[in-house]
């Protein structure tokens, strides 16, 4: 509430809030701001909305723009001092987070052969999604893995975890996303270097892969009582043969064309407690219809080329392009090719809406269910 | 990133970011910044902290300064134009958001005799606490129930409910608790109106309480698919007399003295999936030790005085004074008379921190286990 | 299959097996039974039946004509000797296992003041429910607690436990509820004798109850990994008083009248994983519809006197009486007193086919629901 | 109790029954058994073994043996008057029951080309394990799935199934497993005819597979909410290959090599509530350790030759060979090939062991680990 008006969110419906300042309402609201409190009534219809309007905007950033920054960030800091050279996205609607998209953060990190970054762990969950280069791996309390393009990995909250590139790589890009906003928000987050600052390497190179990554599969009489999952590394070629088999025996969702999940093999659940992935698969001219969510996206063209309608605005993505959708905004995809299919990968925070009973989805109903695109 | 200075949160940590500013690093910054993104290393130390710092402060709300403003509100509006008459707390170290404390809400409510406002339904999950006169009610998707001293209610996330006071009872105040704020920081927060202002009383009065407030029992084979309790209404005498019960066979908690938390009688976790409440018996005399925990307090005195050191700062309470205990932030409690016992009720984001994965608690390891008073 | 014939369970009905016997068959089958094998059709009809027909027959005992023969027990055997002095019900149909009914054992044991039975544990989950006498006890991994009438009481599998008259106490006698035929079906039973033959007193008298035994409240952030109750006394007092409370808010169930489950407060399931209790009401003058369900029962009437028509044969019952309800075979109860409650105290397997995944119930649909009276 | 005697079962040792007959006791044994009544310390030790001792014995069925007896049920009847052309495998240990080991019944099915069995479901789980022949099919619930040597398939309880061989398909074989036995005991067996005694295809063939068995991935959002897993048919391939890649990063299991359970994707759990599946790999030359566990298992080996000892008997099995490991009885395996791995099919009751809490297992500590083999 500022200045002298207390009655900026009035509103002449039925239930809602409706009183007109007058000099003794004014008098009683400044009585109340000395005492730490408030009238409820002159601020009801702001707190309590309608529906959510996400104060983050659509964005796209394309790697041809911004790929160029992330390699010079290889010259002007060292690993040592820089800790991660990382160049992160930052939505226009977001000035007091550094954020993504809602309480999602995302950037794209770079190294250089035989680089290595130093182990830490925190509160936030973390995944990366490998953008291009050879020879990148990272370690996972122990579980070490080697990275290849579109590959999705876990570095869950709690894990030490280091990054790195093989002597003989090259330079590697990878895009990272954490929920680190939404630790800080909820005042959650903590970090910690590792003693050592590296970790040995404990297990057989991919040993999570060969264990978990497996069709229906687990280990016999396995438990397993952490909150995230126990694969670590869900690898493109199986995941880009697993679209495909589904689009062939499925309609696929008329919002999202095919998609799917990745999921804890333990569980059959998101792979952490706060954050999902998936990937989906336009087919050749597809272009579906708009739906919205409660629930914020950070998405990646892995494959492919096409576009996104966004609240009302196009955005043009081809293969490493990022682009975000807000919370409870109208959004459809497209596939510009008539002849090769697109893939989208993406992450979200739909596993702490689901958890907190929060997730709701909704059709667009008219034209079609196609937006209109505005100016 | 204000000003010219991109370098203000370094730390010369190893595995922390700390890298000064130059003029080629300014440039390079701005360049970014034109294409809504950021170099990691200028921000990764605030945004990664060693560990969570409340922007929330320890604040208490003495009910004799407050009860007679709360009564005002009578006069002032009325029902139909306040929507509910409510005086709301809050928190100095939170400007942007109505909050109590981190993304809690609670007000003061107020009714008069034969009122009664209008049925709506939300995303936020809501309690009360009755605090004062007689002839309260509630209705809760019809259920409606009796509201006396010290009984603790629920309002779960998209329930239709209405207030009301009997037209032979008295003015009536009650503490509201709600997780507004965190349903509109995930962008998740939905508003109804009922379409006809009020609902019809669906069953006999206080059903919920005789199926579900029994102990250890339920009705045979029932089914309960909601994420909330199916219980609505905690009465206090019952709950007065549990943890009297409890009290004569354990030796409580170091932290919390006799302490309890009310339950989902479905499934015996919390009675909503954000918010959990609690209600604990500090025995005469007793002065608890201090821990800290991931997760905000809204407490009220239901019963007798004392006072709590939080954040190094003492606040003192007796019954009907409100008072928050910030997230992370170092609390303990002292009951002030050698004679009778004092109860505390709280309600709290446990269940959301729970439920993510992020809840952790610490013991307050000096002293004894007491904190050091602030100047 | 016995004797010559390998045909006795043709059935003229397509989709089941219908082969005559031909000598060439005949030779087919015996070369069959050489290889420790057979041809399904001969008993596909058999071991595939239409619907369950339980080996057990309903039955009733009477307490008036079993009392003094559990009494001479206390005469005939030492406890030393006899490990309990039980006298076990034995159903008429099940010939091979010692079961009241179904997989079910009950039995009627007694003890005399100042006696103490030796501590041991095993696979099968127990119960007892208080009949008569002053003073008995039990002690369950270190809980010791008092037992009055009508309390129902678990001693969970696994864990140690012994049981007791004081000193001053009277000549006391409950009633047995154990899965033991289950438990050796399954081939899953073990058996320890306590090391020390008693256990110490490890926690105040009934502190388990006073610790959980609370209207929706449990201790604040307790934690518990059995597959058991915590709660492991269920007292009657408050048991009648919630059903008379729930009485007062519903139309209770036509086939069980007021009927209420006892519940592990911690999870709201069943207080044992295979075993689950219950207690039902029946109103003055009720006589409640016929059903029949998957899992069987053992009935003790803890209050009043009325009848259960079970398989079209009627069994009258008084306090203190015990009957059974065979697996899929119709019952309905009934109240013969015009102006007092009756009050049936229940122990079932339903926990286990739940768990499996088996439960079913079926209204009988005739008559008003009533049904026809065997010669 | 048989005869005159009631003392059969008395030991010698503190806490158990230890009562001889007199005259007076017989006398009042004799009363109770009038009364549907007897005294528990005369079956006491007999009913609480100090551990279970399966009424099963370990056996091999040697393919070589069996087969010819199995394709001479196509000429002997026809599929309307058999339903089904099962061979079944009766344990000599199990006289009452038709149950290959405890409660598992298992049988080898015969169909020739263009036959197809009429559908029918039923309260028992059943599943199918590939043995030999083209163009086998099964439609689950409107599924249709193409059936290749070594696939495992579902048919869960209360699905509608059906099964047959293509017009241009061979003689087919596979292996039956079902709970028929548990469902009979647990008296919850219900049978039905389907209406129109065969089911339409409501799905592209083989969509199950396409849509489930992928590598921790689901189709996005979806729900499931049978206790069966969505997957039915899980294929040799991929399988094979799993347990290959598995071997490079494990040391494997002790008692069980390269040892992996089928699971349902949707949960992780086991395929079906009652019964769980297993593939394991014996590497060339592993002979494992001994174990036994509460659980009865039926295996067949799908790949290569060994033995394995089973209560210190020696059984030889080789590819198609069924065996079988009765519950609580020591058993482990040998890989007679110094070049080739061995596969072990198998399939078990584990999953209803843990529903119910039973599950339990103990390592063989003497002789390295291996049994002696008895006379």
């Amino acid at each position: 509430m500022s200045g002298d008006r207390y009655d900026d969110y009035r509103e002449d419906v039925l239930g809602r809030a409706n009183v007109a300042d007058t000099a003794e309402l004014r008098d009683f609201y400044r009585d109340l701001e000395r005492q730490h409190a408030g009238a409820l009534w002159t601020v009801a219809n702001k707190i309590e909305p309608w529906e959510p309007g996400s104060s983050s905007v659509p964005v796209v950033w394309r790697y041809d723009a911004l790929r160029s920054h992330v390699l010079r960030a290889l010259e002007l800091v060292s690993p040592e001092k820089a800790g991660r050279r990382v160049v992160y996205l930052a939505n226009p609607g977001r000035r007091d987070v550094t954020a993504a998209v809602g309480w999602l953060y995302s950037g794209l990190q770079v190294m250089g052969p035989g680089e290595i970054a130093s182990a830490h762990r925190h509160s936030a969950s973390a995944l990366r999604f490998i953008m291009e280069g050879s020879g990148a791996f990272t370690n996972v309390d122990g579980h070490k893995m080697t990275l290849g393009r579109n590959d999705f990995v876990l570095t869950p909250n709690g894990t030490w975890h280091e990054h790195g590139v093989a002597e003989d790589g090259t330079v590697c890009i990878w895009q990272d996303g954490l929920d680190i906003p939404l630790m800080n928000a909820l005042e959650a987050n903590f970090y910690e270097v590792h003693p050592e600052l590296h970790q040995a390497t404990g297990f057989p190179i991919d040993d999570s892969t060969a264990t978990w990554g497996n069709a229906a599969l687990k280990p016999a009489g396995a438990t397993w009582s952490q909150r995230y999952s126990p694969l670590l590394k869900y690898e493109w070629a199986p995941t880009y043969e697993a679209l495909v088999r589904y689009a062939a025996v499925t309609d696929g969702s008329p919002y999202d064309g095919i998609h799917m999940d990745y999921v804890n093999p333990f569980t059959g659940g998101p792979p952490m407690a706060t954050i999902g992935a998936s990937m989906q698969l336009l087919r050749p001219g597809e272009h579906t219809r708009a739906h919205r969510e409660v629930g914020s996206f950070v998405y990646q063209c892995a494959k492919g080329a096409g576009y996104s309608i966004i609240g009302g605005k196009r955005l043009d993505w081809k293969e490493r392009d990022i682009f975000v959708v807000p919370a409870w905004m109208w959004h459809e995809h497209a596939n510009l090719s008539e002849r090769d299919d697109a893939c989208l990968f993406s992450f979200h925070d739909l596993p702490t809406m689901r958890a907190l009973g929060l997730y709701r989805a909704e059709a667009f109903a008219d034209n079609g269910g196609h937006q209109p695109i505005l100016g």
